[in-house]
């Protein structure tokens, strides 16, 4: 079994992309909704290695109807899905989530290294490893107020050490065997400095882009692996045009990094 | 309008109760798990304050379907609603989040505060204070692995000095005018030391219960201002003679402290 570091790699060689798209799309009609999120899916799925859903969209489709069709229209695209989840509860509650997410079809889903090991995430990454189901941790979120905690300084209990909590978070990506480490692309020194960290072991994560004001070239250069946009993308009058030119840009920075 | 502080207050002292049942059960079965939520919030509601419930629950049951009569019944009942879900996004995505379960009946609901104020949870607070809804900020959660983030030490930008990350969350409550701080009844101390923050301002919810090894009694002496459990309650032989018992202990305790 494939894990999920290795799928979406093997998908981002296919598509010849490295870009995410986050559906983050908001409609009071369910109907219409659906329909926006599919066509917008079909419009740019050339230009994107994998589909990312977050909350209130699972909120208003419901995972046992709506988002089935989603993840399936995804799936035969060639693409990989991912749940935004942010799961930052107890072990029970993070594993009845996530079982449910796994069994509407999602490849991964992401989870705030926060909430700690034992009893926080554990029996988590033990079931999506069981499972083949990936594990993407928030390392450094892309907002302002992400300074007040990714961006504090944390006592090292062990060293005795002032260390950033978001060097802290790498390493967690790392002994628990994350597939991905999320930095927002706001962040591009963070990108840099979690990348001794986390290179050749864990892939970057990187949203943000565009609409938070983060640029697709700087977080490339600075070592993120994948990039993930929503608004820059959906809300553009072409959305395909607007995925095709993050995707462009994104693939010309590589080549020169 | 009253904040949410001020009706669970009232709540509580018309039920003789400060007890939060939270309804964290799982099934496979949509009917069934809806008649069994059903049954248990009839069987223990003369014995507690507050239904909470959690993400697996509203996945399970879709928020616009089988949610909205489990509240609208807690209503009739005479009972507040909280959800559990513990919003750790960007503000776009909290916004989106919140609005869907305040829209299907919920009084309040759950955030983090890690993920910081601007961009985050600063137009969560707005919209619940404009709507009368309620935010309960997790300020240390109750299980083993919650020492990772919430018990660890960190430094304060300003002043340089090391703080405890729980009580700099607790001062967070204050300053962001939060309905109601969260400290795990396994961590009785930390109560106690938030409470010399707290008192008088925001009322202290107290999780873990019985199933995680947390003391009512304990609890409520440290200072703890409401108890919620969950496993103890539903998982029992007796729910209604479970929760009656949780909700003396808590009395009696409350006449001794």
């Amino acid at each position: 079994m494939a894990s999920f570091k290795d799928s979406i790699r093997e998908i981002s060689e296919n598509q010849d992309s490295n870009l995410v798209l986050a559906l983050d799309i908001i409609d009071e009609d369910r109907m219409r909704l659906s329909s926006r999120a599919l066509q917008i899916l079909e419009q740019v799925s050339p230009y994107i290695c994998a589909l990312k859903l977050n909350r209130p969209l699972i909120l208003k489709l419901c995972i046992e109807t709506g988002i089935k069709d989603i993840l399936k229209r995804a799936h035969d695209l060639g693409l990989a899905t991912i749940m935004d989840a942010k799961l930052n509860d107890i072990a029970y509650t993070n594993l009845a989530t996530a079982n449910q997410y796994f069994n509407a079809g999602f490849d991964a889903l992401t989870a705030s290294p926060f909430v700690g090991w034992e009893g926080g995430l554990d029996s988590l990454f033990r079931e999506a490893s069981k499972r083949g189901k990936g594990i993407l941790l928030l390392v450094h979120m892309s907002h302002k107020g992400a300074t007040d905690g990714y961006g504090q300084d944390v006592f090292d209990k062990l060293t005795g050490e002032r260390r950033q909590q978001f060097i802290v978070f790498a390493e967690k990506a790392i002994s628990w065997g994350a597939d991905g480490a999320i930095i927002g692309a706001t962040h591009p020194e963070k990108i840099a400095k979690a990348l001794a960290i986390l290179k050749g072991k864990v892939p970057i994560y990187s949203p943000g882009i565009v609409a938070q004001g983060g640029s697709p070239r700087e977080a490339i250069r600075a070592g993120a692996d994948y990039l993930i946009a929503g608004r820059a993308i959906y809300d553009s009058s072409d959305p395909e045009e607007a995925a095709r030119s993050i995707r462009d840009e994104a693939i010309s920075a590589l080549g020169t990094s």
